[in-house]
């Protein structure tokens, strides 16, 4: 088991399309959990999400989030971040143009990504970009 | 994008020996979030952590948990649990043994399975069941 540095962690989270799983807490102390897609800007990662959906409710209510990116094959690798989420209700929408069409480019491929960037780029999606406070990465986990 | 039924969801969580991530809470109220091996056993879902975890230290103060699995190549799919933990910090050594060697045959497969099952099968090791109270599964979410 190898622990990854930070350039390490951040290159591997934008290595492959894996999703993030996005862990937040809600009102009632119970944690939720949901797979997000996700792009490295600098430090943080950026993503977005329907208002009416359970962690936009709760990244209002608690901005601390923990989100894991893992290679689930042999000998296993894991990024886990912790940090806080800064969520934008209304974001500027040349801005948030730019992101759901970029989400999509690495998630969908280059063919839908312009489509499937408009369709997320309207009123009642939100833009969160999340600040990391810790990162702990490591890989050979089962070596 | 289509709902999977509950027995869909568990054929889901057994098909590929993917990893399920964990969100539990921290004593501060922080979310948490770690990638764990697991066995569904019945309804339920089997893993194993060691003692001086965070997870540990959080199921044991909240038992409360959510897990994700998911497909993160198109169109996408995820099954999320959410449940609570039943600990067992010093569990029947004769089952801790069957669970970790079946553990380690489902992620590493038969020719390292009896050596990992023993490796894990220690004192400090506290085996964890899972119960469900709640499974959202969907499948085609790009589609």
């Amino acid at each position: 088991m190898k622990d990854l540095t930070k350039a390490e962690a951040l290159a591997f989270l934008m290595s492959k399309p894996r999703t993030g799983k996005l862990a937040s807490v809600r009102p009632d102390g119970r944690p939720h959990i949901a797979p997000i897609w996700f792009i490295v800007d600098g430090d943080d990662l950026i993503f977005t999400t329907w208002y009416t959906t359970v962690k936009a409710a709760n990244l209002k209510a608690d901005p601390r989030v923990s989100l894991c990116v893992d290679d689930d094959t042999p000998p296993y690798a894991f990024v886990i971040i912790e940090g806080v989420a800064q969520v934008q209700e209304t974001p500027d929408p040349t801005e948030m143009l730019r992101w759901t069409t970029a989400l999509a480019r690495r998630y969908m491929g280059d063919e839908v990504a312009e489509a499937y960037g408009k369709r997320n780029a309207v009123a009642g999606e939100w833009l969160i970009r999340l600040t990391p406070t810790k990162i702990v990465a490591k890989s050979g986990i089962s070596d």
